[in-house]
């Protein structure tokens, strides 16, 4: 059992339960110590919300990286799960990473380039377990779909669309009081708007999927809601290495939808397709067959998807489960560091902090090319 | 946070781990205790898996009745959750029913109507909270469905299909050493095959949505695998009290199908329909409107199934959510009766020991109708 | 080039005018005679409308049957195609028939199961076409699927379920001056009421995919609508020759439901699945690989489909054109036979006068099983 | 009855045949005269298989028009149907127009710009019926789709995203001696590859649907397939006048696809969907309220689309007849024309000369962007 401490996802929150639910789901961690607000007497109460402890119950995220670190070894936390907005993330995540504690951390990893390069860097450097919670990838079919393209049989990539469509900012929340708007559409806290909340999320879907770097891009950034200072709406084009080429299109003004993400990869000899409205199935269209669908957990499911999921075929697991996925996988990269091995592979499969890094550059170039009309910039 | 202690659920089981995933998910309740297995050795070496304490680490139920009986009050066990083969449910259940403890129980309740009838006496007069796992009706949109048709919108009731297709126990798994085909496909341990495994499940979602009881039956209930002892494949024509009429199929040799549940009801005014297969979505068609799809957590979605909910909307939640949900609803009245309160309602929204009770008498006068070729029976 | 005659199918009629466009469809056949209402002036206006010449432009069948019988032999219509109300269909078909005509006949094929003998004696003493227009199986993907069936892929044929599933009669639309509605509910002129309009197409289907007899049956008939003189709602438990069981549902109060259509065949080895709603598709489930779609014309259809199928795959067909395959089979068997052939298999796929008296049986036995409370009855 | 001749369309060809069926399918037109091939022999064998007399069998469409011209005018053909390969579009359509005869026109119009404004200025001039054949927007679902954006219950216009996917292009067919992909795949002949054949479809659903009118673009214009001389997918950015933007995929080599047509709109209060792959249903989701669907003559299709249908909801309607509608609307208009009225709204609605000159100027400015590595053009 591992112990971990979170910061924030405090009272009000939505997405550190999600990371606690995650994490609690394989019986692999127990929450142990909290900073859970910037505010320390919402940190205070968020804590005792949950149990902790008094004398790991923090104010501040610096005063639980000093109460930690003075606890004995075997007693301190294993890792940090950071779920701060994003403005936040990289002088947290530096601090403990840099005190040698595994470190989680939401996405995007950092406001700018040059930080998330640091992170990488100081993540090599310590030889910690970095994760960088892409949620997408958790599900079992994207593991699946990445499986049948590597497998070869799509043949070559050629072409890949991906797109995540939501409504929920289509007017302007974040002048109603709206916590999660406020500073999601604010660049100065966020990075970026729908961008990097959402479409970060799909540039890591394609190339998780598909392995292929992005080496070049042309991007129309808009901003639909008035007022708004961040964009809530983009439309990219990709060129991959190897001459794949590539749209990708996030949006938070597509009123009427929920969380639309769809990824198509299309290869010489066939093309796969996954749905987050329908998530436990991948359809695959070969060129010259029978389109297939393989389920999670079915008949024909493979070890790839077989090791991220927990019952049987048929009975749905949702968001929670694929978060779930990479807090085992990097529990399980922890546990085999803590042996004194280095798991590779589906053993310890989540993105990291390498992957982190490169989503914030893309978000750096997205905006770039935005800014410079739509023209073409290289990555 | 309420204590619990589990029944069952040991290494190499199924649905003991997600009753353990379920009950964790809000973060209400702790295992604290466990006789995990009905060899006690394998029951000892699983609660040590799960990290329970030596003490409330038990060999036997029996020892685990007397030991937390033997504990202070304050520091007991709240409820205990059994997850063991049926035929073993009615013993267990009424021993800690009649010490006081609430209940959490597997589906089928028993294996005769009497015992279901005595564990239902029995549970009224303890005054405890006795919860039956119809995991089914935890489905955030099975509760809009019942909202639905309660309101009125679909005029009075006429038809209701539901059909549950399994194809898992195609060929004679039992035979080859499958401990779960073992047990569930044997009479004297599960009662019924098909029919008390999935069949009950889904005379369940139609009594829970249309809030109608069954009159009478006429049932075919057949045995499509050679030697098996139990039925695999039940189709029973209902008729409801005040007229409506109905069509129930469940079976285990629908070869490719995995878990596919769907439940349509129609009125006079108007159908819904619900399929497992996409659980996130409610689907109306008024007779004379457009057809609208309801999304958990969406626009348009109740407090009926909103506080059956815990992520936002178009974030897939599945079947350990859904068990989640039945736990949820048990434990808030078990912690209401602790504060002297009785919660009716959406608040305390689980399936109870009367449900079970109903459930094993379904399952009997399908057996009876089978053996009399098919007559009708009244239930 | 066939030449045709039609017997009913005037001014205000819908089944008439997809006849003629599905007979038209492939250019094999000139509509040049009509007797298109039983009232001799409406008869007249409708044929001018269609453009009819004067001297075949009849007032009654039986003037046209005169008349064309008066015409020169290489002059004479080739077949008549039937649209009529079901209380006229025997008299009118048996006459065409007897004088050598082939005939293209609308379902239920008549009222009486002896009425249905009869006529299927006389096509076959005759040696006529005669083609019964049950549309549904001129689906290209239920001919596929009975191909797979067929092909053994699916192992034994354990249980059929067909389903049929109408909402447009869920009110007394026959006493609102509806006319399609007053003659169909109408036992005395339809010969039953939804168990004869939808539930006859289902119970081809059945037949067709399977190649299976019905043995037995056991039916719950319902009438919901008050006052309504047939039924308008049936549910059929199922036994065929070899074992297999089935289920049978048609209703036309499914309110909400426009034509849901479906079929599920499962054997030992797996299943396939039809929906009408989405009727290019073909989904086989087999029991230890992954499930698989066929397209229309796509790239692993067969010959059973392509055969009836005339643009490529992805560009939908509808229910025109499969009414159009029967007529397309139906004349193909006669130009064969006009060529002194008799075309068997594929060439000429058309459900024939046996179909049709089967179909009737299966109505009458339906009825008896309902009169006598669901007792079971041979077929 | 109208009367027309064909050009193009003889043996072995595929859209002439629909074109033919399109035409037939409401008994408004006979095919009276035709120039089947530009290869006389052929012309006139496949004149032969039609049934075509011989003095209208013409070996070149100028021997039918001055054939045609010839003739009294009450028996001239009203309008010629023109399915040649795209490069010969422009001298044919013109000298029909010119000779006041109404023209039914493939698209793309003609391969360039000057040519189809040309073909418009000389429609208007003549006063001529002048129908493009952009079959989807015949589609009874896109008309519904159209009245619902100009209905305001969307707001205004901010996303259009329009896909069409294919697959049958991946490999080098037209060097395997495919006559359809030889033509298709070369610019001289066909003007653009995917962009043309395909890409003007879903820009006129764009157009069609929404009202607005694309003011600039910037296009990723790829060839796959080696050797391949013309495009074979294309990306576009689009600028839309008022604001909105859009991105358009157009491609035939995404493998597995066969005719994958998607229309997505979203506006200020919700949005709107329609996939070619479900052609009878369209979703609206509003902002605010439940995701609604509308059928094809459904009980809440309004008559924009059910002016566009012939049989009862819930019977499928597909390609055929949603090139039939086209026909009907221009057919329609020129039987109007030839009483004097002027038809005007859903009663004529059908793509005319100036959507065809629209859609040739924008293949120009997509090939110009291409050619220009992706800066935005404008158009």
């Amino acid at each position: 059992m591992l112990r971990y401490g979170m910061v924030g996802g405090g009272r009000g929150g939505f997405i550190g339960a999600v990371h606690r639910q995650a994490a609690a789901l394989d019986g692999m961690a127990t929450l142990v110590a909290g900073a859970l607000s910037s505010d320390p007497e919402r940190a205070v109460e968020s804590g005792r919300d949950l149990g902790l402890p008094d004398d790991r119950n923090y104010e501040s995220w610096r005063a639980m990286l000093a109460g930690e670190l003075a606890r004995p070894e075997g007693d301190r936390i294993d890792f940090v799960s950071i779920v701060t907005p994003n403005d936040t993330h990289f002088e947290i995540a530096r601090a403990f990473a840099d005190a040698g504690f595994h470190v989680v951390l939401d996405k995007p990893m950092t406001l700018t380039s040059a930080e998330g390069d640091e992170l990488a860097r100081l993540g090599d450097e310590r030889g910690i377990v970095f994760c960088v919670t892409y949620t997408y990838v958790g599900y079992p079919m994207i593991r699946e779909a990445r499986r049948v393209v590597h497998s070869g049989e799509l043949g070559e990539v050629r072409k890949v669309y991906v797109d995540f469509r939501q409504g929920w900012l289509s007017t302007a929340l974040e002048n109603e009081g709206n916590k999660q708007a406020g500073w999601r559409t604010d660049p100065a806290r966020a990075g970026a708007g729908a961008l990097g909340d959402i479409g970060t999320h799909v540039e890591m879907l394609a190339g998780w999927i598909t392995g292929l770097e992005i080496e070049s891009l042309c991007a129309e950034v808009s901003t639909f809601v008035e007022g708004r200072a961040g964009d809530d709406d983009v439309s990219v084009l990709l060129r991959f290495g190897g001459g794949a080429r590539g749209v990708l299109n996030a949006s938070q003004v597509c009123a009427g939808e929920e969380c639309a993400v769809t990824v198509r990869v299309f290869g010489t000899e066939g093309g796969v397709f996954w749905s987050h409205e329908d998530p436990q199935r991948l359809t695959i269209m070969p060129r010259t067959g029978a389109t297939r669908i393989i389920t999670r957990a079915g008949v024909v499911a493979s070890d790839d998807s077989n090791l991220a999921t927990r019952i049987p075929s048929g009975h749905p697991e949702g968001f929670i489960e694929a978060m779930g996925n990479l807090y085992r996988g990097a529990m399980q990269a922890m546990i085999a560091k803590r042996e004194g091995k280095n798991l590779i592979g589906l053993a310890a499969d989540y993105p990291n902090v390498h992957d982190g890094a490169r989503g914030v550059r893309f978000v750096e170039r997205v905006l770039e090319s935005g800014r410079a009309d739509g023209a073409w910039v290289r990555v």
